[in-house]
């Protein structure tokens, strides 16, 4: 057992209460991870405001953590004390359907629980004066400690730093891995992203990595567009009603071979879909949409040879392709400094959500 | 100059006219085509109903035609007087960007004068007392003779029957390449097809030649469902609000490898697209759909691994893959026969829409 400070959600729409709660040792197949760093995404703010119809409370937020391996649990295999570990909130169990597929990066092996509130196991690890609270996303990383079951933990190198590896554990990977291994971008392609917050400049630089002849970002904010330049953008647009029209006109009149959609807006959802290539353009969505929004796309767009695809988490199989990620980020391929535009404290999580309300700098990283 | 009976639609939402009109001599490059026969296929009478915004008129309607060379363009290269050809509105340059890409279908040489009516050089070959008709798809295959170009014309085995060769022309071949070319339906998955007029057929059909192991069509008629299962269809369902349920109940709460749309109604597509599996499920939607309507998605689905295509003639290459699916007909691989359910004249080609209206029957060919 260990007591530690952490974020809790005790009512929809409140500010998070950062207090002293309990956390039980690893069972078996589970580790006990100190937290470093973590990072502060929409998703946490979502629930937090009580939009997200499948959240519940009272719970420990936080997802984009990394840290250190303090605990072993029965029968762990693949970890030992000491080692970095990055947090999945979508795990790999490297044995389901899903994980022996190729096409999915969806794990199957404790959806269902994680979708609960649990552990694997189906019970919890948390708690305060001995009443249970729930996990959030399998992770619960606004804490200085999480135990979380091993399939869902990627080790990365000890020379990564560890407020960096935080961002691959969700916004960063999820625009690289859009880019990737959802849609493939091809070498010599044209691409544009929409939306230049943490995941659509992964997509940036994901469609650099593979390639991509003409990187077109567009986003509302000025200064958004100069990281999406620092990460390979090749063209930067403010967005608006003429977006699908400049696309249209700045290829032929064919549109972009990829599209990405970092927004949630199904508006600009729509942009993407009608900005892909006629023939074979493929836009991918990455945004999580407002409760009952839905993307309207005209049929004809499809019957010409445009597809239209999502990615959870970029597709990315988070065990193995975590750490290749973090690799290029140690190789020099990639800069990952910029995002990191504010570092706070447990304590002031809640200031980091007003920091994303404002949409001030990219990220915020809690340091413990 | 030939003169000769063609179907004229005069005036949009009134009956086509059926009178002696003039065909010009094949300019350089195209081909004189005496027909001998012509499905009748849904998109005549939308654009005869005046539905269809790019409609025009006075032209010459009908495009799933077979018939026989009578004489040749200079330059014609690859056609030569008396092969039996398929007429193609997807013409195969192979010579443009999108030729060249095994992405797609949609051929590039002459698609804007296509669109107006014209024949490639931007002219007409058809009139009636000296004033000019505009051509229909780049076909006008409603009458006893059509003059097109090389590249919009499929070359097929005099072994094959005509009749049965017309069916290539548009819907079979749109079915059976949506399953086999746009989703590359794969051995031992599970399909479902969403309608089993023409196209709907031919997808169950390229389903089973793919090596499906299960396909569920869903219609509204037991007849057709019977036809269904003549191609290969292991369930038949009549379809219903509760046909996203029932494809998650049988597939084990996943839903289903892929699936296809084939009615032109939006909310089948939107069936169709939840009806595919979590993790990699693709929806290929063939239908087209009415003026102003939206195919809603909600973002969900996608982020959860499913994907929405789009299919315009089946992503068959026509000159190249016509030919193909014909051989499988003439190699006991497909049952081509029952499709056709009446046999009319060309005077009686109102009576073909009447048909169809009623949903009596799959094709009505007429026959000259």
């Amino acid at each position: 057992m260990t007591k530690m400070r952490a974020a809790v959600l005790e009512e929809f729409g409140a500010p998070l209460v950062v207090q002293e709660v309990e956390l039980a040792d690893p069972k078996p197949g589970e580790v006990l991870v100190r937290l470093v760093a973590c990072g502060v995404c929409h998703t946490d703010m979502y629930t937090a405001s009580g939009a997200d119809p499948s959240g519940y409370a009272p719970a420990v937020l936080g997802h984009e953590g990394a840290g250190v391996v303090e605990k072993l649990g029965e029968g762990v295999k693949d970890l030992a004390v000491g080692d970095h570990v990055v947090t999945l909130f979508s795990p790999q169990c490297r044995e389901c359907v899903h994980c022996l597929s190729p096409k999915t990066n969806l794990c199957m092996a404790i959806r269902a629980e994680q979708n609960l509130g649990h552990l694997p196991d189906g019970t919890v690890r948390l708690s305060r004066d001995g009443e249970p609270i729930r996990h959030f996303m399998g992770t619960s990383t606004f804490a200085e400690y999480t135990v979380m079951p091993e399939i869902a933990l990627a080790k990365v190198p000890h020379e990564a730093p560890l407020d960096r590896c935080a961002l691959f554990a969700c916004g960063l990977s999820t625009g690289m891995g859009a880019a990737m291994f959802t849609a493939k971008v091809e070498a010599g392609a044209t691409v544009v992203v929409f939306g230049a917050g943490m995941v659509g400049l992964g997509a940036v630089a994901g469609a650099r990595l593979q390639g991509a002849e003409r990187i077109i970002c567009v986003d509302l904010s000025e200064d958004r567009l100069e990281l999406a330049r620092g990460q390979g953008a090749t063209d930067t647009w403010i967005g608006g009603d003429g977006t699908v029209d400049r696309v249209l006109e700045e290829t032929g009149g064919f549109g972009a071979d990829y599209t990405f959609e970092a927004t949630g807006n199904v508006k600009v959802m729509r942009q993407a879909v009608e900005s892909a290539r006629m023939g074979w353009g493929l836009c991918t969505v990455t945004g999580v949409a407002g409760k009952g929004e839905t993307l309207d796309v005209v049929p004809r767009y499809l019957i010409t040879g445009r597809r239209v695809a999502g990615s959870s988490f970029g597709g990315v199989k988070g065990r193995d392709q975590v750490p290749q990620l973090v690799q290029l980020y140690l190789d020099g391929k990639l800069d990952v400094d910029p995002f990191i535009s504010h570092r706070i404290k447990l304590e002031d999580v809640n200031h980091g959500f007003e920091l994303m309300h404002h949409q001030d700098g990219i990220r915020s990283v809690i340091e413990f």
